[in-house]
């Protein structure tokens, strides 16, 4: 999973009609290439400043509650920037 | 998914049959590595110099009405451009 | 497979309920770009500083015993560095 | 999906038997890291230095008749290389 | 697919059940990233030093007797570096 911080979000009047009732975020890597913005799926109400932990590829389907062509879901909310130790 | 602006489309006449009726899209990443442009199956409609939404890898499956060999989809069109807040 | 080091772990209080019994260890590459931390579920009990082997996409998945969003699972606890020959 | 040119073919005496009957190319991509060589399995009859559409990860496998432990195929041969409007 | 020379091999005792019966050899990539090494699981008898070919992502399993927590397997050993024309 990737630690990214929401920075905007997605507005698409014509798409999938699979994609209706997601908010589409752009989320900045946290970590590594911090210009690789992306576009992950939320349904748990992530808003725009905070911290979130998103699964990618296929396995972001198991949050979903149908079928969708969506790689990418916010699946928490992270409480406070971890603490790297090395 | 991946933010993205349709720069060319691809002509292939010998191509594997599950392709035939997509219009194959090269596909300019909008942020990170702006050289590495890919091909995205389009059945939406998009067209050169719209800035689209990609599913990538085997999630793009599911907007396919049957199976192909097809590892990006657009699923969306992006009306503006998003605005990012950091 | 990747090779990390454990240098953090996640906290998250809301969460997609599929991740509840998992700890969330954020690992640093020990090969290639060693910035680009990722988050790995871990149910072997890995601890902080140790070499980790973690599964990535959707093979992780085998390593559930149920599914969930997980894209990157510790699948073992290494003994010792690897001696690399070249 | 991504676009390259076959600069070379892998010869392998020892392989899994599901390999068998492919052809294996050696793929340059054509934008990007052109560094990054891979190879992808063939059926379709490409020559070296033909301009290819190639698919990765799980989906490659709806190009092939059976299951096999291949993670990119050639899917097409492009007719001539897209004019990039930017 | 990838090409990589064997380098190392993981010694881990604790390790997900799944993975017992495989060598984990330590690959470098031997194209791109060239310090990018990643695991490979084995069961055809790859040694170290030796070029082999590299299946990555969820296609891996096809090359598996039973399901497993392996994103990456050695397919086959490779005759001779590929001649690369272009």
């Amino acid at each position: 999973m990737i630690i990214g911080r929401v920075v905007s979000k997605v507005v698409s009047t014509r798409k999938n009609d699979a994609l209706q009732g997601y908010k589409l975020l752009v989320v900045q890597p946290r970590y590594g290439e911090s210009e690789d913005y992306f576009v992950a799926a939320d349904h748990i109400g992530a808003g725009e400043g905070e911290l979130v932990l998103v699964t990618t590829g296929d396995a972001a389907g198991h949050a979903l509650t149908k079928k969708a062509p969506i790689d990418a879901v916010v699946v928490g909310i992270i409480d406070h920037e971890p603490e790297i130790k090395g």
